[in-house]
């Protein structure tokens, strides 16, 4: 048992060492693993798996509103990325440049791509001619690369996987809607499947995105107390398009310029799941998101029978489309439980010779504990029960969770002291200026994160900045961030 | 009617010019763009969904098989690539070199990967110190750049879409099982998925990878005659083991070598579809690859419930799990005909006012052109059927086909007449001296494809090789080749 226990011991505790034990947990659930590529991240099996059901919902989703799969080279041209001003400002100093092909010097760098606005406004000049041509509604994963200075796995790497949305439109509205739409295809998915509450807002200027005329974001509490932004959605208006040159001719036989929308979600999910849901014995995956759902682990294993009930047990569950395992290794019963939690497998069911007699079996919740008896007959249908149920109360806890942790200040003393003392959010009225959105970062490290959609990011009636006292405009979200 | 003629008559005959037909057809078919980064390309809707659906049932089967899949960096260090002599001989001259990151030059230069065998052993080197650790069969879904000087769509493209298996095993045995496990899996795939017949067999030494023991191959017939290389599985031996010093602790306490494999298939696969399958009137895609699977195109649909009965067919197909689409757009039947045919969807139902009146729908196949006549009440089910029947005669034809243009030569002049003057392979029997396969290459630019697996690629007694005239050992498909 010395050996079952260190195996969980040699996590920091989540209260101790925030950091520490996020980092502990990424190792130990064997999410990633080092390269001698510095800055890269090798995603291992078990990272990469959570990455594969992330992708294939998300997939499904983006299908279902219309959108096509494409692939788009990884290279850039020096000078497509010059082509539109403040994206190429935004981009230029965190590129990585390929200066040589086969043996020889380019005539023209090109750079790795950081993101493929360019690129898709390369394709989108060529390929649309006339209104019958609209909309395109593109998107690519793929992987991307920015020179990052200090990284962590899944939340800043060098290199990470994503998906890239880039669509063009006949008209101002259709843009803003498609932006709208994606952001709540994205906020629906953290929500539903990944058991994430959010905050769906809007970017202030000071925020967005290098070239857009405006950035919609889903903002996630971390257990910390710190705030991931876990996915954006932006509307170009026609800036690129008439950086590129992107004209149709509409059906009065004018031409016209389109209007551009990108939004994108990366493999920093990963790092929101293991910092929303997880605890002191390691990673908690919800249900939808676990490529392994439920772990069986035999009692005594050799006794008579053991290994067969519980093999069938498994069988059982997988027949009902549960993504199960049998541990029949020759490790302890304590070291497989320890095991199981670490790697954040959403229950397990134990089953030894005594339960056997009794026709039962045990199912036991990662998130909670709990262990419910069950007859073994009616193991499958109740792991499946089971496995919605948590699915539902991750969802809530996280919620409360972050309802607990969302203050309100109306006055810079109480602003900086919340923000110091009481890990959230802070919910407070701001005036739209740039300088008290910069002093206020100076002060606290907090930034706003984001004015939320509708009537709920209208400042009150008669309410005053935090920062300056002037009258208010916007209601803001503001926190510090990874 | 002169437009929609004008839609197929501008693809140039396969037997005129295959090179330019086939430029043709994926221009026509949308399955590809152009765009301002040299020598790569950009994969359309149409052409990636292809991909996804090659990529969706090939993972499906590898996963069948135990394997994992993990995501590796895109960039590697000079001195990583440099370990395995034969391997960086092979591929220094066709990288891309990355030599500044951020703003700064990088004090090492990094390649974009063209492959990863480095990398994984990298990895293995760190992740591998017992026999408990083994086997890692691990594969990753990705992008390859590797620095062309000529390229076509899909067949050779400075970036390409692949899948890269790397694994490594306690004993030789194993990694040689694995092996040809894999070459049997993309020969299956091939066959049953994409209805193309393949060879199964290994490739001489001069043909085989940079760094392997052995290399095995699946080879495809084109409908020009040349041969298309599919897929390849390498054994290599413990020589990247060694490079790389990856061993590990056997259950004897002994330190041994791991010994390793890779294998990869790429989206030169849809080149292969395209070349075997199309004809004439454009792209011929086997039902289980096929995005599109149906379309159902009403005659005279402004008719009354003539609309309405189209979508009810389409519904019924729908349900029936078949991928189909209504083509309700205001372009003619004959227009959408061609435009059906030219983007290689398996079949379609024509539905006019006559039909309705008899109850009945009209099936039309792409690869035969064949009419039927079915009840509508009946449509789905029948055409479950036909594009069952579909898969199964397409690949059929292809066999014939490659039947019919693999010929056998026995003497040095046969040999080179049948090269010039009979597209296809020749089998021919070899002395397994590299001089030959060279002094055949030159005097008929075919080359040798692949030694077949088992008897059937071992000499006849007393046979001689084709070339030299002494006695012959194996027995070899020589081919001209993509």
């Amino acid at each position: 048992m010395a050996k079952d226990k260190k195996m969980v011991e040699s996590i920091t505790a989540r209260d101790v060492d925030f950091a520490q034990w996020y980092t502990d947990v990424v190792k130990k659930a064997e999410l990633t693993g080092y390269t001698s590529v510095k800055g890269c991240m090798v995603f291992k099996p078990a990272g990469y798996a959570i990455w594969e059901n992330i992708q294939s919902e998300l997939d499904r989703r983006f299908k279902e509103s219309g959108v096509q799969n494409v692939y788009l080279p990884m290279l850039i041209p020096e000078s497509l990325l010059d082509m539109e001003k403040d994206h190429v400002e935004g981009f230029a100093p965190e590129v990585a440049w390929v200066t040589q092909g086969g043996l020889n010097e380019l005539t023209e760098r090109m750079c790795i791509r950081p993101t493929s606005e360019t690129l898709f406004c390369d394709l989108y000049a060529k390929d649309i001619q006339s209104y019958r041509d609209l909309p395109k509604v593109y998107n690519q994963w793929c992987s991307v690369l920015r020179w990052e200075k200090t990284t962590r796995p899944f939340l800043r790497s060098r290199e990470f996987l994503w998906q890239e949305g880039h669509t063009a439109h006949a008209t101002a509205e259709e843009a803003e809607e498609r932006t709208l739409t994606m952001l709540n295809v994205y906020a629906d998915f953290v929500e539903e499947f990944l058991a994430i509450p959010v905050v769906r807002g809007r970017k202030t200027d000071k925020e967005k995105f290098a070239g857009a005329e405006a950035t919609y974001t889903i903002e996630a509490l971390m257990h910390d107390g710190q705030a991931l932004q876990s996915g954006t959605s932006h509307n170009f208006g026609d800036g690129f398009a008439k950086a590129f040159g992107i004209q149709y001719t509409d059906k009065d036989n004018t031409l016209k310029y389109v209007h551009q929308t990108s939004w994108g979600m990366t493999t920093r999910l990963i790092g929101a799941i293991i910092m929303v849901h997880g605890d002191d014995d390691g990673l908690v995956l919800p249900p939808k998101v676990a490529p392994t759902q439920c772990v069986v682990i035999p009692i005594r294993q050799k006794a008579e029978g053991v290994l067969e009930k519980a093999e069938e047990v498994t069988a059982a569950l997988k027949a009902a489309g549960i993504r199960v395992k049998l541990d029949d290794t020759d490790r302890s019963p304590g070291w497989k439980f320890a095991d199981q939690e670490m790697r954040g497998f959403p229950m397990r069911i134990e089953l030894g010779p005594k339960d056997i007699e009794n026709g039962e079996c045990v199912l036991v919740r990662r998130d909670t504990r709990e262990k419910i008896t069950v007859a073994i007959s009616e193991a499958a249908e109740k792991a499946a029960e089971l496995l919605e149920t948590i699915q539902k109360e991750m969802l809530e806890r996280a919620r409360t969770f972050r309802d607990e942790h969302t203050w309100e200040a109306s006055d810079y003393e109480t602003f900086k002291k919340t923000i110091e003392e009481k890990p959230g959010f802070v919910k407070a009225a701001w005036c739209e200026d740039r300088a008290c959105e910069d002093q206020i970062k100076e002060d606290t490290r907090a930034t706003s994160r984001c004015i939320p959609i509708g009537p709920a990011g209208e400042a009150k009636e008669g309410a005053v900045c935090v920062c300056c006292g002037k009258p208010a405009k916007k209601l803001v979200y503001w926190g510090r961030a990874y």
